[in-house]
């Protein structure tokens, strides 16, 4: 697995352990991870901070140009707010983990001229099988379902 | 002004009274307000939480039902991240202080089915227009322009 996807699973990974949600996210720019970042929901009863957008927020403030030569890996096929989040900022790249077990708004980022790649992980995969088999109404909550 | 109108509005000025920027929202349900919030660029050094972010967070973890039968007031038109978050969560109504200053994705949200209604209330652009002829570098930070 890439370095930056593995950095992504391993927040995953961190947040199944805390108890949360295992979905995680880097942002990297230039080769560089600027944040990473996972699920809060149940860490701090966040309703915003999906894994993309923590990875986002652990980030920084950062140039407005720094987004736009920057790539977001995510262990899951972003939902709608995080393809918002991906295209307010210009991101131009993602590589997504998987996308069997959700998929997000990756024809709406397409649309936008976002670079998507889906890589199909198998690790990415089996950790949200098991995660959306153990806790179904957790997950729902998250995907405002 | 609606009552709720005020609420976001409060918030957008209570925003820039901190030095930040003067966006503000409510999430309310069935005439209950549920959450208000502004934008914490500055004063959280966030990059997600725009107002109606701010607002979703600070109303804390609702049943999925809850945002389904939920109006979102926001001051000024909701970015591509906000608008992606009123979608995830089904929001089925938005009700906008002014797009003069910005037009976000309204034509997103009413292509998916979200009842947009804009106000265009002189209060809200001039509180925009005077920020954003003050601080043009934090604006466009804000919007990843």
């Amino acid at each position: 697995m890439e370095h930056f996807m593995r950095a992504a699973l391993e927040a995953a990974r961190r947040s199944l352990s805390e108890g949360g949600i295992p979905i995680g996210a880097a942002l990297v720019h230039r080769g560089v991870i600027l944040g990473t970042g996972h699920n809060q929901r149940v860490q701090l009863g966040s309703t915003v901070l999906h894994g993309e957008m923590d990875a986002l927020e652990n980030a920084g403030r950062q140039p407005p140009g720094t987004y736009r030569e920057s790539t977001l890996y995510t262990t899951l096929s972003p939902c709608a707010m995080c393809t918002g989040a991906i295209l307010l900022y210009g991101i131009p790249r993602v590589v997504i983990g998987e996308n069997r077990t959700f998929q997000g708004e990756e024809t709406l980022l397409r649309e936008r001229g976002v670079e998507v790649e889906v890589l199909q992980d198998p690790e990415c995969i089996a950790l949200m099988e098991r995660f959306i088999a153990e806790r179904p109404t957790l997950w729902h909550e998250d995907i405002g379902d």
